[in-house]
């Protein structure tokens, strides 16, 4: 889309050289022909090394924009990306690619759907009820049970096994609200990436990423009714226990552990090695490796023991 | 049905003339045609200005019944209205109702399946594997994604988004318990209504009410996982975050922010504007607006906070 | 399996006679042609009264196992025996059985798929989407709502209701892991049992056991979005709100009635007639009867209402 189309559906000012914009993107990883955006002051010191071609900005931060880049000056930079997110979405389904191409060995369920686009590995057992989504990419001996549903533009490694009724890529949880508290959907134009040998359970969620990808790494473990938000990674090798959640863009590190029904707040960077106990609630990032957690908000696990000691000591 | 079998079906005392019965309801709602019951002492205050033809109560309530309404008298009126609930029941399809009215422009996979009776309204995507039973209506422009599951008599609004694996209009947790501990079902006769413009994410259950309707209001954005119990309501332009559960026939005023894993107890009022943390559990009705609360039980944020430091202290 | 030949794929050391192995199993349930295992010190005891034919043991182990029962010795018993587990698991669908075998008065609806060698009952509804499994075997009057999946294997009784997109024998959460943090899936082959005249809500999931069976029994209710895990046993009449996880193993007496989003820990043994408030957290097992609990540790819900008095009372 052009800069100037663009500039007209979201009523901004423009100036400078018209370009084409075939994308958006974040300050940190859009390129030239992408359009990122400032909806956050604190985002502000972040505009001078981004790649972007253009980014919508209110009128105060306008002139925070180098003239290597084009500033599109609106009053609501959050809710006119919103507005634009919507016109850089892909279609439901790419009806007019060619059929799923299917590798050799591969046993595809005639009740299963395989969108138009979609790649399948070989050896694969695509189950009943099991949906792959345009473009989606599913690797060798991989599982998807019946009514698995992988959402067009996914990855999924080889040697996975997914369970009955989980979702993959399904739309993170992101909107741009108004001064009268209506929502204006953002459109979530990035994608699932899971590595090989992932086994995921029954009735899980997995967002996609607003932008780029929600990554769960090879080796990891995530059992049954887990809600993974929009732009998170779970390093190798993790295990994540039942109804546990992760609020969106957290980075868990490499062999991460966690009891079943924990949380981890969202934006949160934990460092590898680290368990929690059932319950926990992570509500800062972890710097150190190698530590056992409880608690929410959380602590060290002994510390926690001890809180409970004391606390049981009040009622006596 | 008519009074006169009712009270053979359920053994009950019964005088007065005959009338016919067309379905059951709260004191509040009944109408002359329809049948209601007090379960509880504390609705015996309710009866007098119930409209209801016909009340089924035990010995000690008989004499609150006016004389124009009859009282079907019974040991446990809770455990008969169990058993009646499944008479007023409905097939689990209309067989016999016309086939699905779909809407110009609506694309419907050839592996969703609309029961009889259903109807589509216009440019809605109804994907592989999605369900609306009979006499279900879904507005326009409406997006069904794959597996999703709505249940008969079900009420989808336009511009609707509904994500994977979501199931609205499953019976609500209700049944009568006998001294056995042996539990009756009761058939949950009501709906589910989402209004125009409602967002809901993968893997979300919202029970249909046993009389009436669970009711989304407008604008509202529901996260993944989510658990709304029969009978409750969710005021317009509300936002739940994943994971977060409400209980029986609660109220949430208009623009409710709930973050991930909150809770909120049965029967309760929340007013409009209040913002509710992360595993937040509510457990009172809330008459004030424009206040954030914490913690479980739930407290203003800030005492929330004051305890926490206090807590945190004990351990040094 | 011969047992030589499973003494070459975990390059185990072996002597005695050879014996034909059929499966594997605990050492309290093996019998003569099982192979069970001892990967924990706290399983020694057990040994003796073992009836397996053979034991997989480390070299500390292997003194303990009598003369007429055959050790395999091996560096990492419990890695061995997840390497076994997918030797013993068995195909996704048993293509070559012969087409499930439906009931009287059943109504398949063509877009449920019910594997070769599943068994339905009379007057059944197996709706659009549901799964039923190879060797399958649901009762009669039983209802599965549209994409309920039961895996292979799994047992339903006679009039159960399931509701949307429940998952009934998913694989349980197990996994044997190296000093790299890589993990090696145990293929679970037990199954799940669900008794007669149970309700299960939607986007539940319950997992298969390991060996033997994770077991439901009559009468219970179990409400939307609950986990529970491989190898659980769920008492007879027992009532289980939304939300709420069971870890694996736990047993639940007869009429345990759980508030939503409760948890209980694994391997617990709970007695009869207890109630457990909203979010308890069970973390020891309760052998008396008739108590209500709450909180996280849990507690007695009286303890628990002090506790927040006095904590109440720390912020004013």
């Amino acid at each position: 889309m052009k800069l100037s189309q663009i500039a007209i559906l979201i009523g901004a000012e423009f100036s400078g050289e018209d370009r084409e914009i075939k994308s958006m993107n974040t300050l940190f990883d859009a390129s030239l022909n992408e359009l990122s955006f400032v909806a956050n002051t604190k985002y502000i010191k972040d505009i001078a090394a981004s790649n972007a071609g253009a980014i919508i900005v209110d009128k105060n931060t306008k002139d925070e924009v180098p003239s290597t880049c084009i500033a599109l000056v609106v009053e609501s930079p959050y809710w006119e990306m919103a507005v634009l997110s919507q016109k850089f979405s892909k279609q439901l389904e790419d009806v007019n690619s060619p059929k799923a191409n299917i590798g050799e060995g591969s046993v595809i369920s005639p009740k299963a759907e395989l969108a138009n686009g979609a790649t399948i590995g070989k050896n694969c057992h695509i189950m009943a009820g099991a949906y792959v989504g345009s473009n989606a990419v599913i690797g060798d001996n991989t599982i998807l049970y019946p009514n698995v549903v992988v959402y067009r533009d996914c990855h999924i490694g080889s040697e996975c096994i997914i369970h009955a009724g989980s979702a993959i890529g399904s739309d993170g949880f992101g909107f741009a609200s108004n001064k009268l508290g209506e929502h204006k959907k953002i459109y979530h134009n990035g994608n699932v990436v899971i590595e090989d040998d992932v086994e995921i359970g029954s009735n899980t969620s997995i967002d996609r990423a607003v932008f780029g990808k929600t990554l769960i790494k090879k080796g990891s473990r995530l059992d049954n009714l887990i809600h993974i938000a929009h732009n998170c990674e779970v390093g190798e090798y993790s295990v994540i226990a039942g109804q546990t959640g992760l609020a969106g863009s957290s980075k868990l590190g490499r062999s991460s552990v966690f009891g079943a029904q924990s949380g981890v707040a969202g934006h949160l960077e934990i460092a590898p090695f680290n368990t929690f106990a059932a319950r926990t609630g992570v509500t800062k990032s972890i710097k150190e490796s190698g530590q056992v957690f409880a608690g929410f908000p959380f602590m060290n696990h002994k510390s926690w023991l001890k809180i409970q000691a004391k606390l049981a000591k009040l009622i006596k």
